[in-house]
């Protein structure tokens, strides 16, 4: 990219949102490094409630998807998995309305039936460039986006359960239809090492985020690479987890929060979490009822296992009341109804636990 | 796109062009508007070697490809042809290498094999905005174009060939393999309305640019389109012909320039050309023997045809010398080896035909 773009430096924002300077406030020049980590739809709404926030964002992505439009990618063209880079690069982006729908428009029809718009221009950059870091850099400059999108590893891995039985189910696409429980252990095969840029962007956190996001296919996953808990529990930033809203079938079936906090911490290797945020608001009881229908309950929070934890507890009005079915009209993917509002999550990040 | 851009006037190129405006030096603030009427590899040229002459681009593009990855577009994806408009829009680029690269970028494996970037783009874009030529435009922007890429019309269209003994061809890509002679004639369908930037750019023209490229495929079509022959022949604009380097056989064998002068002003409806662009270089032996095996041959300028005609003449270096097989590593599609040079063609268009 030669274009000469005008870079408006971050903390103009905190300023902005101070008010007028002439006016005597105190203008708020400290500009936090917020880290994320996860991959998909709950990582998409924490970035897009930041991308505004003055803060600098470092978005760290799983690397171990293998279903869908990503799958057929990773297969036939022989790519590292686009999809969840792609959706927070898509959160992060200053473009226009039309270039960030464009990213993620869906093919409709014959042999590109399904195709994401965006996975395809994320996997031609990294065929071209032949690294697929520098491709989602690029891509990042294209779609200019507020801070950096980091993929954990850039190792081609593969997601294994290893259940309580001996079984090992390989490939996420698979784990996400397996019955998994509190025993089974996640690893990635080959062991894959960290992207140097995330591991970096760990160190200089003054605030990591886990979740909210897919237990095994979006947050543990980043836990699996090498490197990544041991950087998350030597950092010096506050760690945050935000709970999920709903659990989900075969996997977080009976979870509550404090369930949510000892499996990644299992892959963390001991307590790391300085505060867990949870919703205060509950979902109406018709939502609650469709979403029994396919097995997902609303998570819990109020259990013993949370309160008697030591833990601070951060309860906030963080579930999103307008909800609408899929992220764009070009989007035909359900998605689900039940979301946290990226306003809300923001607010209590920015206000609660910076 | 939001970005940010400064645009510099195109008129500062001319400054550049004419030095030091202190040296006392006539400054060239004389811009004009340049109109290229074509498709494929040979209006990328011209395109090419105009982008940075300071002048006002128009390059009026052919709609009826069916072959190759358009060909798969359009029938899968019921989107109009976007491959001539993309080389167009490559060439205009003023964005990096990098992102030229992409554009030109084909797919190899499974389903996308031999699918180009660029394309997908801009049929993404037509699905998005619901408009080719809207999307023609955002795409424009972000490739950064100098000047303006005007598909000639947005009807769905079919290219027909009407032979001598009745037999009707339909579809640009069967015409390509089918053997025409003078009387064959060429036609839409349906009926195909201009695109009105297409009439008003012609109209606002001081140069007009037909050629060179495939006759049949890349400069009739354009001719096809109602009110397109009118309104070349209505403007006040000079009016050129850029003679082909080498015949197509079944359909150009044996042509001299002046055939191919009078089976377009055929389509125009009477003599239009002021002058006509041929090459004063030829291949090397090697070269045409190499070609002959294909039944292609040097286009010939000096016949009788030509020396009578009212046309000036206007001979140039215009052969590339330096000659290479694909147009970017990423683009596996054999290319000619005999080829205009773009910096050649640029400077006798500016020099001797403005």
């Amino acid at each position: 990219m030669t274009a000469v773009i005008h870079v408006v430096p971050s903390f103009f924002y905190d300023i902005v949102r101070a008010g007028d300077p002439l006016s005597g406030r105190r203008i708020h020049m400290d500009m936090k490094r917020i880290v994320t980590i996860g991959g998909g739809t709950g990582n998409f709404t924490v970035l897009s409630g930041l991308k505004d926030s003055g803060h600098d964002l470092s978005a760290i992505v799983s690397m171990a998807d293998d279903g869908g439009s990503t799958g057929v990618l990773r297969t036939e063209l022989g790519v590292l998995p686009p999809g969840d880079v792609r959706q927070c690069l898509v959160a992060l982006s200053r473009q226009s309305e039309l270039l960030r729908d464009l990213f993620t428009y869906r093919f409709e029809g014959g042999r590109f039936e399904g195709a994401n718009f965006g996975n395809l221009f994320l996997s031609a950059m990294e065929k071209i460039t032949g690294d697929f870091d520098a491709a989602v850099q690029r891509t990042g400059e294209v779609l200019r986006i507020r801070g950096q999108v980091i993929p954990v590893t850039t190792d081609d891995v593969v997601l294994v359960a290893n259940l309580k039985d001996g079984t090992r189910v390989k490939g996420q696409a698979k784990i996400h239809e397996t019955r998994l429980d509190t025993d089974s252990l996640l690893s990635l095969e080959p062991k894959a090492s960290a992207n140097p840029r995330a591991l970096r962007a760990i160190a200089d956190a003054d605030l990591v985020v886990i979740g909210p996001g897919d237990l095994y296919s979006s947050i543990i996953p980043n836990l699996l690479v090498e490197g990544i808990p041991e950087a998350i529990r030597g950092s010096a930033a506050r760690k945050i987890y935000i709970a999920n809203l709903m659990t989900k079938p075969n996997h977080t079936d009976g979870f509550h929060v404090a369930d949510y906090v000892r499996t990644i911490e299992r892959y963390l290797g001991g307590q790391t979490f300085d505060a867990v945020v949870y919703s205060t608001l509950e979902p109406t009881r018709e939502m609650v009822a469709y979403y029994a229908h396919e097995g997902e309950h609303p998570v819990r929070a109020e259990d013993d296992g949370f309160v008697s934890s030591s833990y601070e507890r951060i309860g906030a009005p963080v579930l999103k009341t307008q909800v609408s079915v899929s992220m764009n009209a070009h989007d035909p993917l359900p998605r689900t109804l039940i979301r946290h509002d990226p306003v809300a999550i923001a607010k209590v990040l920015v206000e609660r636990c910076l």
